[in-house]
Order: structure tokens, then C-alpha cells, then sequence
């Protein structure tokens, strides 16, 4: 494929003051036109393709970082005679590691919110709580836990925000 | 942008004979090839970022989706009072039922391997096992799960495969 930019330094950027010449050279200047934008269409074409191709493979191999995961859950079901309650917490415990190393290699990480005032912008409040010992506006309890990527939201916790003064006790404000 | 099969068409398809009006001609041919290879690198440099956008914006739909499994497996284990066995047991189950249906919802299937003919091609032998009620070459464990993605082996399958006539019974070949 070529370069506009390596290509638009062939087209002549004269115009030659001779008739016969000039139309060669008008000639030469169509030919590199429909040149370039035959390339532009391949590339379009190709792109879409590749950009598909490119979405496939990142949720692929995110997949296949999870498939292990479940193998583990599995394996902690079937254990032999049946797990005990220990063992299967044990299993339990280390396949929510397992997630939690999976989705830190890809950036989400969980957000710690019970016990900070109530952020709206990361938070949603599902209800509203009444605990005079602690300050207003507290997240008392997290319902659900939030997500970041980076500096962004990337799920909102579900939280139970204080409200010291209610008089009328806990209320589910959803 | 203009597409480059339009903008081909404004491009004058015969040289004027008069030297002036050639010239012209010549001079907005110039333009029309700058123009069409400034779109051609805009559309480069935003199909680039497009396309990264689009891989990211897969995986992390597919990420808000495994969030609440793991919300659910964090329920299990933090169950009032500790969860008996029998809860967290329930509390696996319905979380692997939720990957199933996960993996399920982007194309991801389970294959059953076990009681058939090993297949090279889906399926890695990690063992030789020795059972002579059973068939040469049979997958008589599947040690883990083999997945395809339509047609195609998404993850073989690891097995352990028959070998009725082993007379040194069963030994791992790994």
C-alpha cells in the first residue's frame, strides 16, 4: 500500500508550460489519484476487518485467563466424598484470589468505599442508614463493590449512606 | 471525508486541449489528490484509535458481566453465621452455572470428551490409562475441560485415553 504522503511527492508539482507535456503529466497525475484511492478503499476494507479481529482476540484471551478459574471452582465441587466445609471455602476463597489477580492484570481493580463519605460520582445509594455514631454522610455498609479502571468508575458501588438525624430509622430509599 | 470512489468522479477525465485551461485542470487534480491523501491518513490515525477502542470496550463489557458472579461467590462465603456446607456448596454451583451461561452468551461452549474416541485434534493426552472392558482409545477421564468457540477448539481438552493392551498398566505420558 502506498504512503499519501511518499505518494503525493511523485505527482509533479509543475505544470509544464508545453501542451503535449502537461497532458502527460495530467495523465500520470489521474493514475496516481485513482492509485491512492484504490489503496484508501483496501484500507478501509481491511481495517473493519482487522478492528473485529482485534476485539475478538483481547475478549479471547481474556477468556482464556478465566477458563482456569472455573476449572478450580469445578475441582473444588468435585472433590473426592465430598468437601468439606473448610475445603470448599478454601476453594472459594482462592478462586475469588484468582478472579481478583485476573481483573487487576486488566486494570479493574475494587474500591474500597465502607466507612468514607459518600461520593455520588462513584457511588450509588441504595439506602439510607441511621447510626448517630457515625458522621453524616458515611458509607455504613457496602451493598455492592465498586470497580475502578485507572482514574475512572468503571462500576459504581451500591452503598448504605448514613443519615444521623432520621428519625424515623433505616430506610431502603431504592 | 469524501469517499475516494465520489471524489474520483470530480476529477476531470479528459486533458483540454487549450494550454490554459489545462493548466487549471492540472492544478486542481493537485488538489483533489492532497485532499483525498489528508483523508486517507486522518481516517488512518482514527481507525487506529478506533479499533483500540473497540477491543477495550469488548473486554469490558465481558468484564461488567463476570462482576456480578463475583459478587455472588463473595455473597456464598460471607453468609451470616458462617455458610454450612450444603449453602456453600449451593453458593459454587449457581456461580459455575453463571460462568456457563456467561461463557455461553460469547460463544464459548463446554465439550464432552469422556467414553469417546480420542481426537488428536481437540484433545491433548496427557495419560495412558489400562481398562480392558473399555475400547482402544477411548478418553476414559477428562482431566480438564476441553472448550470450542463455534466450530473451532477454543481450549483442547486434557484426557487420559485408553490403552486396553498396556501391560504395565496405567502411567502418565506427559
Amino acid at each position: 500500500m502506498s504512503d499519501p504522503s511518499d505518494s503525493s511527492a511523485s505527482v509533479a508539482d509543475f505544470a509544464p508550460a508545453d501542451l503535449a507535456l502537461l497532458q502527460k503529466a495530467f495523465a500520470a497525475r489521474k493514475e496516481d489519484y485513482l492509485r491512492l484511492a484504490a489503496d484508501f478503499d483496501n484500507f478501509r476494507k481491511r481495517t473493519r476487518r482487522d478492528s473485529d479481529q482485534q476485539a475478538a482476540a483481547e475478549k479471547e484471551s481474556f477468556i482464556r485467563e478465566l477458563l482456569p478459574i472455573v476449572d478450580n471452582l469445578e475441582r473444588a465441587l468435585a472433590c473426592e466424598g465430598g468437601a468439606s466445609s473448610a475445603q470448599l471455602r478454601q476453594g472459594v476463597e482462592m478462586t475469588l484470589r484468582q478472579l481478583g489477580d485476573l481483573l487487576h492484570r486488566h486494570g479493574v481493580e475494587p474500591v474500597e468505599a465502607a466507612g468514607q463519605p459518600f461520593d455520588p460520582h462513584r457511588q450509588e445509594a441504595v439506602a439510607v442508614g441511621h447510626d448517630p455514631s457515625q458522621p453524616d454522610h458515611i458509607v455504613l455498609e457496602v451493598v455492592q463493590r465498586g470497580y475502578c479502571r485507572g482514574d475512572k468508575v468503571f462500576r459504581p458501588a451500591r452503598v448504605i449512606v448514613n443519615d444521623p438525624d432520621q428519625s424515623s430509622g433505616a430506610g431502603r430509599v431504592r
